[in-house]
């Protein structure tokens, strides 16, 4: 329990915040004139907080809107079906509110299957099906509803309005800021496996220093990371202008770096394989030894290089700059790249792999020079900067007599796969 | 709307047995004599069908059972409170019950944070939390809380029984058999990837037959299956003994292949890699157009057979038999991919990826063997059954002179990475 909380401070922080959100709430309670005006409406209020109170500013946000817009709409619905069911008759009026109930659960139950509507609007459905089914049966038992429904609004706009003023204000956590540096972190973890690999798949197998490779196996949480980014982006629409981000800050094209840093992740996968197997004492690259010293170089390059690209794009975004220092690393990785590949032409074929990887990072820093644009990133001429990977190929394949021997060279860009 | 409705008619029935659970529960308003007894609480049974009410009857099992427990739980505490702050007379009441709601609030909230308890008892909490608030303050206004606690526990338990019923008695959807066909079909659609794959591969590029390869990208959806494994795991664990399950059924077991089935499709990711480049006439091979015909068999093979191999387990996973016919097909793919190392040897070494994902097929063919006994699949000779792979690895090591030669021959045992 201890170091969960050192680990991230934040969330003791919003324990107490939320404890504090409720407990002023609970006030209703305490005192005499505010009980007397809203009755036994106030439980709504505490309701209200426990649902709508989330970790981050956006969610909160999201969540305190919907929950008015639901309510507000599930209102106007249930007087409605009140209405029309207390024209059919004492007889008429229970099958006819029982018929709305059946239909307004089955449609809303059935819209919530639909991926998209239940990640946007999962939760103002809930909330309109409950006041749907409140007040079109309330209405049916008590006839002051007009009156009711003037407490319940009430204590749920102070239960809404609670929660987002004390998530708001008290020691903010933004949504925006997480996606932020969770799409950045992914890109350094990749960079620092691919900077340490070079290293560690050519060391000697009798080398007895322990190498601390344990960051090693931290891009693994990047393989799994599509949720919790997609989630992040939707909080992270509903945030107002905060520190460095706007209000319509291109949150999407995070999704699709990270969607591309995942694409990378699974290129590197097999690539760890290799070095396990090198650590536990067996060389793929043992079959030919000889070549061994003839590709250790520009593996190494190769590798080291779209490390540091990745990281270089990492800090770009981190710093928010357009990534302009990037370029070189990924000139001299295909550059490497191509070297490699004029040396296996007769030989062994097993770096391809990570030949693979270059591609994917290229594909990386193009996203992010979108982004750069998108989000107007301080930057001398944007325009310049996103179209530089276009120059970059035109430049690294002349080297390359790609047209004369069709079927015996392949360049880096040839390799390209095309990413979905 | 359609169109999702065809795909699955169960989510129609769903939406309908939501519907009707929820029309039921609303007929206690309009009985005279039931409205008399419950009053105002009335509504919890309408609150506690809409948040227990889920599609699977694991997940409306386990909802149930832990909205039961914490509602106890919790009027117990809130009781507790209650008691104790009203021994500190009028004014220090209010403060020692705004004390404890921060107190509790504030814990809860933190427990949350708890990857493992939140995946679990995140309902709990939060029915927990709700109704330790309601009692400790509602005792504050309300004389009779004893009275009021028997009403809602009533209609508590009308509302949770009656989700249960509907549930588990019309149309059940068992999270259990969902789990089960979701890893049979990721197993299945990684066959169908690696049967294709070969053909496609050695394809000759000018061949103007358009093939029908869209399965070949169905195995995608693997690579984000996580999450929801371990979701439909969670609520598997509350279903009775149902169909050819029983009540402690090794759900773990499917996690675990669940996982080892990534690792396998994370391998054949870069492959499709290859595949892509291939049908935009580029192919990695050009470079040693000469090997070609020489490594075709034996790619071919190997792929068709690890394929083959995935194919039988899942449909041993299917009829729940212990996957015999399988061993042959991953005989015959080690025996292929040895034949293709030593033609490498010498040559062009781009189909070690291939040879990567034989290892991958063998774990889980392990894992399911596993499954197979620790679930009682019905088999002549389980414990024989589980222990064929080590007797495989020893038969197909002879071939290849691994001892003579340390240095130029690996095995395709050697090969095999360590999984996690």
């Amino acid at each position: 329990k201890k170091k969960l909380g050192q680990d991230d401070s934040r969330r003791i922080i919003h324990s107490l915040k939320f404890g504090l959100a409720l407990t002023l709430v609970s006030l209703i309670y305490y005192f005499e004139p505010l009980y007397k005006g809203f009755g036994n409406s106030a439980i709504w209020a505490i309701l209200t907080v426990i649902m709508v109170f989330e970790f981050s500013v956006g969610a909160t946000l999201g969540r305190g809107l919907n929950r008015g817009l639901a309510t507000l709409v599930a209102w106007a619905l249930g007087f409605g079906a009140h209405y029309l069911a207390s024209l059919a008759g004492e007889k008429g009026e229970p099958i006819l509110l029982g018929l709305s109930i059946f239909l307004v659960a089955g449609v809303v139950t059935f819209v919530q299957f639909f991926p998209q509507l239940k990640a946007r609007y999962d939760y103002s459905l809930l909330i309109f099906m409950l006041t749907f089914c409140l007040v079109s049966i309330s209405g049916y038992r008590e006839d002051e509803i007009l009156e009711m429904a003037h407490q319940r609004v009430s204590t749920i706009l102070i239960g809404s309005s609670t929660s987002v003023f004390i998530c708001l204000f008290v020691f903010p956590v933004w949504a925006g800021d997480d996606l932020h540096n969770l799409v950045a972190s992914s890109l350094e973890k990749l960079g620092s496996f691919l900077e340490g690999f070079g290293v560690e798949y050519f060391k000697i197998p009798g080398d007895s220093k322990e190498s601390n490779n344990t960051f090693m196996d931290d891009y693994k949480s990047v393989l799994n990371s599509k949720q919790s980014e997609e989630c992040l982006a939707n909080f992270a629409r509903w945030e107002p202008c905060h520190g460095q981000f706007r209000f319509r800050h291109p949150w999407k094209q995070y999704l699709r770096i990270g969607s591309l840093t995942r694409q990378c992740a699974y290129r590197i996968e097999p690539l760890n394989g290799y070095s396990t197997l090198r650590s536990s004492g067996i060389n793929c690259l043992q079959i030919l030894a000889e070549f061994r010293s003839k590709i250790q170089e520009a593996s190494t390059n190769m590798s080291l290089e779209s490390g540091k690209a990745l990281k270089e794009l990492a800090s770009a975004i981190k710093a928010m700059t357009p990534p302009s220092s990037v370029t070189p690393h990924i000139v001299k990785s295909k550059d490497a790249a191509n070297d490699l590949i004029s040396l296996l032409r007769s030989g062994f074929c097993k770096e391809i792999d990570l030949l693979e990887v270059i591609p994917a990072v290229t594909k990386i820093a193009e996203s992010i020079n979108e982004l750069a644009s998108l989000a107007h990133f301080r930057s001398v001429e944007p325009m310049v900067e996103a179209e530089k990977p276009k120059l970059l190929h035109q430049e690294t394949n002349p080297p390359c007599c790609g047209v004369n021997e069709p079927h015996h060279v392949i360049t880096i860009d040839q390799l390209s796969p095309k990413l979905p």
